[in-house]
């Protein structure tokens, strides 16, 4: 009997749906990814704030899909993809597949200024949480030891760039660290000093929600103490200062601490894909897709979640979230459960497997929108669940119970409940320690330069 | 009225109870530590193998005396000691001190062979224990990919150098991973047929226990299927093999994975205090101590821990275990608290602080034996408590219990229970992602001088 060899490049939420969706079809499955874990995105920055660890939001894709015979995993980084002759140009091997899923998802992007990385982390992957929960405590650590009062402050001055949920959930966060987590644990500085800073170019944090909920969001968010600057563009990056300009004016915000919430670019696969297919791709590198979910002219190569642009029925782009991805992985997982199972019916004897049926078959993806949310700081969230916004502790609620629910693949979710619940009830982050491998060093408020990261 | 200053170098187990005992004393207390948090160490090796995370076992210093008002805590490196003129010597300030504990603890001895160390890491810090982690779990990819018959059983061989505790529960749940943790994670490998080795130069594993004990310790050791060589010497260590020695032969195993457990050296501050008071240390780089446990001619400088030697009843020093420490610094903070409200009531109108009280008066610091304890792998440990000896099961939930007690410092103990009893349960590893910045590279195994670290 013929099996069809599926790779899958990824192994987040898209790419996982979609190897567990095949548990049962005539594939064999293979997961490639360069980390040997699931990664609990939504998640990631209670890390990045020192809520949960590292290893309460990624689960070993070994352990996931252990008792899926037809699937294994492979820990590798794939270089690029050869069409032409059906297989992954892997850092240290070549892989074939007959069917190629692509689910890669995407990064940060700096819009040009690839130059501010250094300076202003983006929060993607577990190493930037860690990397990002290192710089917030060291700067409180900083600013404990600096006697220069304009220096102290700068210590104590947190820029976010980006009034996406990201950026919103990074904000809240560290406005919760400064007025609660550290309140009693310095001598010579209070934390709730501290100056948190959100800039968004456009006229709305959380754009995406309707305008009601934006405001609503957005008066929440300032009655944490954040300062909320809309309509506002970030010119300017250095270690020691960001320059931000409105249509009227500069200012200058002296801070040591700048997190990266604002653009998103496709994983660099989708612009080599998209060169060997002929095809472009959008300018933060999005690969096309058909409303099938193939690529144009290849039936056996799906692109799903972050690193595909799929139009939804009002005709704009699908937005990046966990859920379109899911979604997605089983839809095509199902396309290709059928197609093995023709396969596996018309055994040919060895004389190679028969292409996939034409994309034009089969209904086409149609994204199934339950509702978006995001949390805002200690106990408060909107939500949109079709016609029905929420702001505030409800939603708050809605988000936990959802976020707990999505967790699913997860085994330890009862502990993850438990650890928030205890942070929750005691504001205690126990998670701050500043890990990393070299000997700590204080970001040097004389010599800034040297310190950034 | 005076208040003296207090100095303790190190939040480990020594410097926090020297700390927490001063709570009402007349001094003010600064802790110097180059982390931001307390390590409970005794679990470290939980964390080298995926069963906890960093976080469960670090708590940050500021959180254990935030409510000890004459108590700040100073993350800073500690270059040297001025003894003349009564300060540290700081990567970047100085700190004047009345009073001085240094408590600063001990790395790693590789007995002159520092070359060895990047490829046989040893395990002492949260650094050391995810490099180990990452290790141990790249060799179960690196051997999944593997085709070479002679690498993958390379691969799949660990190589402890050193049989005392550290060394032994390493070897435990190593053999746990391999028989249980990883057993349907691969589809090319049985992480069964790994090969567990722990070399030990002298005649018995776990010397430091009864002849009886460490006799059953290693039965049971070998019962996991861990081969156990003593009267063995390692004479080389490289990327690709380890050559042991025994009084009549060599041989060489052909392995990639080395974890060091054996010698221990004094942090080199002790070497640098011990010159500037005109004293040697032992071999291990120990200060040597009264019987006050302070340096001889200074009698307001400590020593306490993994730094000092300090002779026990019975003429030999004191092994370095936490309970040595505790103890140690519960007595010099007894000390240090006399001398305080001696000063207190004499206050002399701002002439400086009079001379401590000569070592001769009080008592001298007497180690009470509680008992040591080690586990050997999965629910099976050894101990010594008193003349009572126990092996196997009860002793491992002696150990068990009294490890959580002693980690009482930690706000989560309740978490970390849990956690262990679910990964106890389930035999599952929870922890164990391959974290670290580097994109991730297996370890090549025909180029594996490259592949280390």
């Amino acid at each position: 009997m013929n099996t069809p060899h599926v790779v899958i490049i990824g192994g987040g939420f898209g790419g996982l749906e979609t190897a567990q969706r095949l548990r049962k079809a005539n594939v064999r499955v293979t997961i490639v990814d360069r980390h040997n874990y699931h990664l609990f995105q939504p998640l990631l920055y209670q890390v990045a704030t020192g809520g949960l660890s590292p290893a309460n939001i990624a689960t070993p894709l070994r352990a996931i899909v252990r008792k899926q015979a037809n699937c294994e995993v492979l820990m590798a980084e794939v270089e690029d993809i050869d069409v032409t002759n059906q297989k992954l140009v892997l850092a240290d091997g070549e892989l074939e597949f007959d069917i190629l899923v692509v689910a890669s998802g995407a990064t940060h992007s700096y819009f040009g200024r690839d130059d501010w990385e250094p300076v202003a982390p983006g929060l993607k992957t577990l190493a930037d949480a860690t990397r990002i929960r290192k710089r917030i405590y060291l700067a409180f650590e900083a600013a404990e030891r600096e006697t220069d009062e304009e220096l102290r402050k700068a210590l104590l001055t947190f820029v976010v760039v980006g009034g996406g949920p990201t950026g919103v959930e990074l904000a809240g966060a560290l406005s919760e660290i400064a007025a609660h987590t550290l309140k009693h644990d310095f001598r010579h500085i209070n934390p709730e000093d501290s100056r948190i800073l959100v800039i968004e170019a456009a006229p709305h944090i959380l754009a995406h929600y309707p305008e009601e909920l934006c405001k609503r969001a957005a008066e929440k968010v300032r009655s944490l103490g954040i300062e909320v600057h809309t309509h506002t563009k970030v010119t300017e990056i250095t270690p020691d200062q960001v320059r931000l300009a409105t249509a009227d004016e500069e200012t200058v915000v002296l801070t040591k601490t700048v997190l990266w919430g604002a653009g998103v670019q496709a994983s660099p696969l989708g612009k080599k894909l998209a060169a060997a297919c002929g095809l472009e791709t959008d300018r933060a590198g999005h690969l096309p897709v058909t409303d099938r979910l193939n690529i144009a002219g290849h039936e056996n190569i799906f692109a799903i979640g972050d690193i595909a642009t799929c139009l939804g029925q009002d005709g704009k782009p699908l937005p990046g979230l966990a859920a379109v991805a899911v979604q997605q992985g089983a839809y095509v997982a199902k396309r290709i459960a059928a197609y093995g199972a023709a396969v596996g019916k018309n055994s040919d004897g060895g004389k190679g497997l028969p292409a996939m049926a034409s994309s034009a078959t089969g209904k086409p993806f149609i994204y199934n929108d339950k509702g978006t949310m995001a949390t805002i700081g200690r106990a408060a969230a909107v939500a949109e669940i079709g016609k029905h916004q929420f702001c505030g502790f409800f939603a708050w609620i809605l988000w936990l119970f959802v976020h707990l629910m999505l967790i699913v693949k997860f085994q330890n979710r009862v502990l993850i409940l438990l650890q928030w619940a205890w942070s929750y009830a005691t504001f205690n982050r126990s998670n701050r320690i500043i890990s990393g491998e070299q000997p700590v060093v204080l970001p040097e408020a004389k010599d800034a330069a040297a310190s950034v990261e």
